[in-house]
């Protein structure tokens, strides 16, 4: 029987990243919907400045308001020391960090050369109890191209050595199949893989990355979010359309379809706005009595 | 070096039969454009009742006016015996025919029985000088949902035995990678596929036969597209997504990508609305100047 499949679900933090900004209180019952959905490792927040990411705001109420006893592992973003101390003092064990394979977008979104990001990741990785490096680019940078292969495979090993696990992010939809199975040909399979839809290709690539025997997968209920500092980011893989391809291939998630369905139409409501995600769109239509819908 | 891969743009019929109505003159302007693009195979009309089927009015005048030398195959769709008469009358040597897989479906769309609309399509290829028979639902029915795979090898090989091509067709978009390489393991790879994106896995199922050994494939510029008696038809593969996929894997198509988004651009002027297809939009976005697009 092949693996099952882990979903980390980004929804409440990509997702909603650079929209209006959701009270706390609501965003946890979207993270309480997605655990009935069967949804164990979920991104609930970001220790980011409020300022500069407004929806983000409120990152230790949310830790405060997670439901307790469900066995979900909580991962909280963090961009620097400082936010992964405040992560951890609000009892968050999991971080996300991101370091950039781009010098360019590096520059761009933190302000700092790879170099010093990676230093800052390190740091980071030694006080929090677990860091996943999420490796931005790795596919591909909208300024540079390409990205040498072999860089991204120095900075997955140079983590991975280091106790993070490592994520490779597809930050602007540039990856392929061809391009996924380079780049984990030099990096391995035991990475995660946090891919975007610019180009429509994130179903393809995840299928690809299966293939080859990935089986960790970030991805964000209704394929919202995007970075809100790359202007083509286009949005995560839909938590929606990655089960149902699983489901249909015979790989287990955990996941229900029908219940995360159900959260795309909180979403919905939340948003005012149909989502990116294909799968929910129709299953809604065909649904009996859908009621209206934006 | 891997096989070249051959499309077959189904943009001007499929594409367009439930749009409201474009003048034959104007459709002939795309065409126009889709052979600039270096397509080699293009759907340009379909005789059918004009009255069910408005949109496609005026096909032979579209196949009268068909730029000459150009080495493409020219399409159409045929209902039945008089529509076959009247596409051989206007000059098409090239029909595609439809027999579905499912019992439902085929008397809903074609008020026939399988067995009835099997018999009319065989013939339609008595009588036309090449016919390709599209086998719909072939990889599910929204009606009677999983359809025998059984039943799908046995009027393929029916067709292809009396000297027709067979297409398999995803009407409404229900094939996973699963189905395809269940579904292919009975008919062999020697078929066309046309996938519909009701639930965004048109550019995955394709990929996953491309992995088998397909090479022929219905996409449809822009991803429009779906049967107009289909409630939950969903739009074609999109042309620019499948060729963008085949250009990043190092397949050859023969289409310019660039030329192919062009298309797109006058789609939707023609239409006044954006397309399902996602590499022309965020193509278009990154262009220097693309002006002001619906």
């Amino acid at each position: 029987m092949a693996e099952a499949v882990e979903i980390r679900e980004v929804g409440p933090r990509d997702g909603l990243q650079r929209e209006a900004p959701i009270e706390a209180g609501r965003r946890l019952g979207l993270i309480g919907q997605l655990v009935e959905a069967g949804l164990r490792q979920i991104e609930v927040a970001a220790f980011v400045s409020e300022r500069a990411v407004p929806a983000m705001a409120g990152a230790a109420e949310i830790v405060a308001g997670l439901p307790a006893g469900t066995g979900c592992t909580w991962w909280a973003l963090v961009p620097n020391l400082v936010g992964a101390q405040r992560a951890t003092d609000a009892g968050i064990e999991h971080v996300t960090v991101t370091v950039s394979a781009s010098e360019e977008y590096s520059r761009r979104n933190v302000s700092m050369s790879v170099g010093e990001s990676v230093e800052q990741a390190t740091a980071i990785a030694a006080v929090v109890p677990h860091a996943d490096v999420v490796i931005s680019c790795a596919f591909g940078s909208p300024y540079e191209g390409d990205i040498a292969v072999d860089d991204v495979a120095t900075l997955a090993h140079r983590f991975s050595d280091a106790g993070a696990s490592v994520t490779l992010a597809d930050t602007t939809g540039m990856a392929s199949p061809r391009r996924i199975r380079d780049v984990l040909s030099a990096t391995g399979t035991a990475v995660g893989l946090h891919l975007h839809d610019t180009r429509g290709t994130a179903l393809v690539n995840a299928y690809a990355a299966l293939e080859l025997g990935v089986v960790r997968f970030d991805s964000s209920v209704g394929g919202l979010g995007g970075s809100p500092f790359a202007a083509d980011a286009g949005g995560n893989l839909a938590t929606e359309d990655f089960v149902h391809l699983l489901d249909e291939i015979g790989r287990d998630s955990g996941v229900d379809l029908e219940r995360l369905i159900d959260v795309d139409v909180t979403l919905r409501e939340l948003l005012g706005r149909p989502l990116p995600g294909r799968v929910a769109e129709t299953e809604l239509n065909r649904r009996p009595s859908p009621g209206p819908l934006p």
